[in-house]
């Protein structure tokens, strides 16, 4: 009993919600290693850490011995948008979805377990399926319960079209969990209502219902919006190694505690005994170096966690950054010159001002000197920005 | 272009509705026979005069030179109802669908000329149909067009569940449109929606818009109702001579020529014709008779409707029945005994006055004497009732 607790402590480890708590438990008992699955959009896939958290939980499941199925969504990827109104979703071909599938292998395979992974593609059975048999799955569900679906749900209410074939997507993910038999199924907050539908579906199928467990959609660097390429306050999993370094560095303490949760492969006891140990008075910087260095490592290997690191040191500890920069936000949307946001910052009174002390050589971003005095600083992350020796402001870029 | 006005007046008379008639014309005016489509229900089929409005049409058609599709959707029909609510719609097997054309195929060629009549079986191409075809299929209509569809519409106001395979079903027949390559498809006016999707689809896959005519519901005996054998205001193309024959004659004259439109094969010039002739003072019974003939002649043989003229004459005829009865509606439900009619129908003053008059044997149901007192007349249809040798009643049994 000892050990299931333990196990449903890291299950339920900065998940947002899991779904039947005591079903899971029951499965847990039975002793035999579980089917977990997790499903991947099969479109160039170019990961940042806001898809680890689910990978990351995947891991959790491995540590405990059970059996995960990274399933990529070949199938709907290779339709396309039949509807022909979204002219960015082209159907992927036979190839592009190997192709995909070899990069996502890459970078997946830096968090979970090559040797416990199993790599499906739902094609495998859906291209096998004929008209009756989706129809038949068709009839296992109402207009009705599809349109209380919350996107669903304004779209009708605003009178935006749903072509109907959008109904069927959510009963083919739920379809992929019959055919799979899986045990859990994990996946974003924002995915519950197709969880839920496997959960339907199986028991239609006569099998014993999936546990769902929702992983939250991770805070970008901001600390405000879900992390996203397009919102550009991300760190990507292939950038270099300064890059990841850096980006972790910037964010906030607050934000850094939450990435240790959903992020870090430390042990729950390992992140309480640094956080007491700040508590106590430690400086938080160190924390997050290390936090860093694991990001790092993880992706580029260990030696260049340590360059990454050396060079982080050398670039703000020498340029003696103190521990206690003011953190002010600053409105910059799709771009604005730098010697406008150090005025906004209040780091000079006046951007005549600013523009002098760029000119002079005097300021630096991110420890760096800036040259470029129209410089554009765009929506996303934090910078620190250094105005003389003693002027600093770390800027959240909204 | 006479001869494509003439077409067009037979194309039209007792249509309800015909979708695009300028397409049409156009269509007739390429010269070429057009492909007419009609669908029939795969379920065990036994013909009764409403079905044969469309059969008829048909017929026209053929007369025309056209080449005529019959259509039997057995795909959906060998699906049955997957969402298990329908008991009574359990999936039909191979053998049960080809048993069920081959009596299909027996009756319609009644109507129909078998040489120029194809049969057709959408499961043919639908089996072909894989589960991404069908997610194309879907793709091309919304969910705000499908709950348009009137019983959709109903059905959902009312919180009544609408499973999702319903919605694929009439994609699945205009589907079979654009399969079909059909130029015109007709059909009742209850499949308006259907139909139209017909030409929508066929729109999305580059073919020219089917023509929809659109046929209506045939009225039953009673004149009210539509024609339905639960209703029992009905005549089965299989019941005998006499039930046909008697049935006919049991209609009002408004009625009678209103089925003179919809189910005669004469000629719209003959009957407007009769029409005048009874107009000038000829007994519209002549024309009731006429009517009666001909069905019996097209489902049973010219022998066996000479018989059962004959039959009608000596019953009727022989009985001096009077042209003009009074007609009178008696709401009997599902059933009322024969004395209590009497009674309702003004024939006799009290029940125990009608109750003595069968006694006496002086009362007569159909020109037939009538024995027993409790006699149940049930509600549907319309019957000549006589009391002693001078009252006579049409009742219509509501």
């Amino acid at each position: 009993m000892k050990e299931i607790e333990a196990a449903m402590d890291l299950i339920r480890r900065g998940a947002d919600e899991l779904l039947i708590e005591a079903e899971l438990v029951d499965k847990l008992k039975a002793g035999r290693p579980l089917r977990v699955k997790a499903g991947f959009d099969p479109t160039a896939p170019d990961l940042h850490l806001g898809h680890t958290v689910v990978l990351n939980k995947l891991r959790h499941f491995q540590e405990l011995g059970h059996h995960v199925m990274f399933l990529i969504g070949d199938f709907t990827g290779m339709i396309g948008d039949p509807s022909g109104k979204n002219a960015t979703r082209p159907p992927l071909t036979r190839e592009q979805v190997l192709a995909n599938a070899a990069t996502y292998r890459e970078q997946v395979f830096k968090i979970l377990d090559p040797e416990k992974t199993e790599i499906c593609f739902n094609s495998t059975w859906m291209n096998g399926l004929d008209a009756t048999g989706l129809i038949r799955l068709a009839a296992q569900q109402t207009v009705a319960r599809m349109l209380e679906r919350d996107d669903f749900a304004k779209r009708y209410a605003n009178r935006q079209a749903i072509s109907i074939h959008e109904f069927l997507y959510p009963l083919c993910q739920g379809y992929d969990s019959v055919m799979m038999k899986a045990d859990v199924e994990l996946g974003g907050t924002d995915q519950r209502f197709n969880l839920l539908m496997g959960r339907e579906l199986q028991k239609h199928y006569d099998q014993a219902p999936q546990c769902v467990l929702m992983m939250p959609l991770l805070e970008g660097l901001d600390g405000v919006n879900k992390m996203s390429k397009s919102l550009g306050n991300y760190i990507g999993i292939a950038e270099p190694p300064k890059e990841i370094f850096g980006k972790t560095m910037s964010v906030s303490d607050t934000l850094m505690w939450r990435y240790y949760e959903l992020l870090s492969l430390r042990s729950t006891d390992d992140i309480a005994a640094l956080k007491a140990e700040v508590e106590d008075g430690r400086n938080p910087r160190d924390a997050k170096v290390m936090l860093a260095r694991e990001f790092v490592a993880r992706f580029h290997g260990e030696r260049a966690a340590d360059e990454a690191l050396a060079d982080f040191e050398a670039r703000f500890q020498h340029n003696a950054i103190p521990d206690d920069i003011p953190e002010v936000r600053v409105v910059v949307g799709a771009g604005m010159p730098i010697f406008k946001v150090i005025k906004e910052a209040g780091l000079t009174g006046t951007t005549s001002e600013a523009l002098r002390m760029i000119e002079q050589g005097a300021v630096r971003l991110d420890g760096e000197r800036v040259e470029d005095r129209a410089l554009p600083l765009v929506a996303g992350g934090r910078v620190v920005l250094q105005v003389g020796k003693r002027k600093f402001a770390a800027v959240v870029l909204a």
